[in-house]
């Protein structure tokens, strides 16, 4: 094994192969519900250094776990426990390699981080529209791995939607150099969107050409109390078909969402009374903050008349939106102050949403009555965190052990109503078995003959997406 | 070969095997530059019956083109002239399965013709924006296969962008059941995109879910006459910021193009006078048509200020605007009536679209000199239709003896600037050689790898996309 570290050593520089010490930051998932052991971690400072290593690494027959800012949800970016696994991390590959304002893109590496990528966008007339809680860290290259999602799908899409191409280091070791500016280029296989959302599985994507915005000249931002879901999703079209492209952002939250921020966070000022459920809505608007205002009251207005909503607050400065999205930011934190809670990152057609909740709230009040239900989400984009907290003052080692029970309850139901068991977290290690028994198996058998075609020999990131070889 | 002939009757119904006769509507390509000849023309009228047909032939070692509309332009959808390949038209697989008013979208049969699927988003209340010449023959299965473009992407996206799930017969004739709704699916690697562009060569879409589109309040269309190029794109960078997604169409037309229409369609009224460059502007307003209009009358003001445009016209009727739109459609049949062309669909940052037609004119020019450009589209999207038109009066033979060297010229320049060979009309077998040549190695090779592990038996239209395995 050492002749391996020596190879790598000698390619990125004896300072960039982390052996030793506390590798805690890079073997240690986010959420810290797993652990693994790296035989070593790699820090490439280019493409040509990535290949370099993926080659040495073929040759060592080793395997490479590709790693951003590792902050994923699914355990997907960590080695396993074994030792023998490379951590390959990306994120000293940092540049933002260029701006073609005509052109509206935005060349960068693999391991910017979100938030600076919003801000040279901002500094440049434009806007970067992704947008999630983990941006101060996350990077860009695990934001296209993840397809990451984020609270501005509904006007903007998911990570692929932004992206146009990619330069991406392949199994082999060689570089395909794909950071295309191009809108439209139908010369052959999507390999860009087959590589965007496999996870570090297929290829190391190394650096991205993504697009940009024109900026709004406003972001106006509402809250409004609903009485159902079903009202929830009555605004959504009604939203949709008023303030049209618009609406860049429609979050829900049930009642005991908002009472967990309201019970840990008694300092965030809660501008409207509790209610079964409240709307965060976002209308970034192309001409003015007047005529935004305007529109975005149009419609609430229009809501109150039909009886959608019964209360409503417009946020009448950027402190007072960025409070609202503070609420909608704060449950997570809520949640996990609260005790042990078991997430479900599901998708499901709008027109199922409503049917679903009520049939699922009631399934799980009957099987474990007393549960809490955190439900809230990315409503826009038929995306809910539908996350199942203990009992009150219930401790984590009896409420966890139903967790086999409570997965099969909402996955069941997510499935009978063609849902998706990971909208936007991926499958990494933690939703493997879920997905493979729930997807297609004629989907899984095109997965794994395109594995086996591109990553024959298994060497980058074994056992996530899919299940390793031996156990296929 | 009797013994296939006989279960493909028996799979779809004697009728439905078409084997004597005229079959030029399946056999000869849209453009008449080339011709096949099938075994059989198979008109399945379900999934199943397209998975029978693929096993049938499978088992025969038969291979299968599919066919929607046939309206391409690059040789993919017809037989090769061996008499030895099954033509599978999918034109029988009609029927909008449904429409989901609150989920925004649309499932429908390959062979749905697009003005049906465009008809059946209206009067459900709704838009469905793609948008071609073809619109009246091609099918959505069609347009999903080659990922067609059209007059509305640089709102709306190209195919793929307005697709969330497909129905696709695999090549060992099983059935992938994925006409999800979902906005977000995290759940493995993206087989819909992989499918999307893919011509048919990796499997056969039978059908799919598609977005809908809230209607716009009113679409508002001007022309706008600029006296050079660089104007055009800083009136589009103008358009972007001020209309912000308001903008939906966004064409440009060199003098040239006009000037046929005015020589060939003389009664076609042109309401701006000739100059070097027109673009037609369309915006579609989510308010209203005098919001609308306002928007549109202010960005060409400013763009008049910065004497980016030298005279504009805005329509004020339906008529009107059909008429600008019927204006810019009809430049390709006065360049066919005008005599032999050789056509370009390329793309190419808008950044360097300037210094391309620049160079590539002056290069035209000194290698034949007299030639004419014809060069006009869809420059939101940075894809041009760069087609060189003969010398006045030259005959085809001796104008058409200079393509290799057009070719040459013009794909040369398009390599040079990192554009596309091929930005909405794909590959078949037209611009096989031009990609091999011109791809990345690396990403060709992904490409035949993909190939081989999804239909190792080149089932499915072999020798389009990839050159036959033989060639390779």
């Amino acid at each position: 094994m050492s002749v391996l570290i020596e190879k790598l050593r000698a390619i990125v520089g004896a300072p960039n192969v982390l052996t030793d010490g506390d590798l805690t930051a890079w073997e240690q998932d986010w959420r810290k519900r797993s652990r693994g052991k790296a035989l070593a971690v790699v820090r490439p400072a280019n493409a040509q250094q990535v290949a370099d290593v993926v080659r040495a690494c073929a040759e060592a027959g080793t395997s490479i776990v590709p790693q951003g800012g590792n902050t994923g949800l699914a355990v997907g970016s960590i080695p396993d426990d074994s030792g023998t696994q490379v951590l390959m991390s990306l994120q000293r590959m940092n540049a933002i390699r260029g701006i073609d304002a005509a052109n509206l893109t935005m060349t960068v590496e693999a391991g910017c981080v979100l938030q600076t990528l919003q801000e040279a966008a901002r500094n440049a007339g434009f806007l970067f529209p992704l947008s999630l809680a983990a941006e101060g860290s996350c990077t860009i290259g695990g934001n296209l791995a993840t397809n990451a999602g984020g609270t501005q799908v509904v006007r903007y899409g998911n990570t692929r939607d932004l992206c146009l191409g990619l330069e991406v280091v392949t199994p082999q070791g060689e570089i395909w150099e794909g950071t295309s500016g191009l809108r439209k280029d139908n010369t052959g296989y999507d390999l860009r969107d087959l590589m965007i959302g496999s996870e570090g599985t297929l290829g190391i994507i190394t650096a991205a050409t993504m697009k940009l915005q024109p900026r709004p000249a406003a972001v106006l931002t509402a809250l409004a109390t609903l009485p159902t879901l079903e009202a929830a999703i009555l605004l959504l079209s009604l939203a949709r078909s008023t303030l049209g492209p618009g609406l860049s952002g429609f979050e829900v939250m049930n009642r005991f969402s908002l009472d967990l921020v309201r019970k840990r966070f008694p300092a965030l000022r809660q501008p409207l009374p509790p209610a079964p459920w409240t709307v965060l809505l976002e209308q970034s608007d192309a001409e003015s903050e007047a005529h935004g205002a305007a529109a975005l009251e149009a419609l609430l207005e229009k809501a109150l008349e039909r009886g959608l909503i019964d209360d409503t607050a417009i946020a009448t400065s950027i402190e007072q939106a960025n409070a609202m999205w503070h609420l909608r930011e704060s449950i997570t934190l809520a949640q996990a102050e609260e005790g042990p809670n078991i997430k479900h990152d599901i998708s499901l057609p709008a027109s199922a949403i409503g049917d679903f909740v009520e049939a699922t709230d009631a399934a799980l009040a009957r099987a474990l009555p007393g549960i809490r239900l955190v439900n809230f989400g990315h409503l826009g984009d038929g995306n809910l965190h539908y996350n199942v907290q203990c009992r009150e003052g219930e401790d984590a080692q009896a409420f966890l052990r139903h967790e086999d029970e409570v997965n099969r309850i909402v996955y069941d139901a997510v499935e009978a109503r063609c849902g998706s068991v990971s909208a936007e977290h991926g499958i990494g290690r933690l939703k493997l078995d879920e997905m493979s028994a729930r997807k297609s198996s004629v989907a899984l058998a095109m997965m794994r003959a395109i594995k086996r075609a591109l990553d024959p020999a298994e060497l980058l990131n074994p056992g996530r997406v899919l299940p390793p070889p031996a156990t296929r």
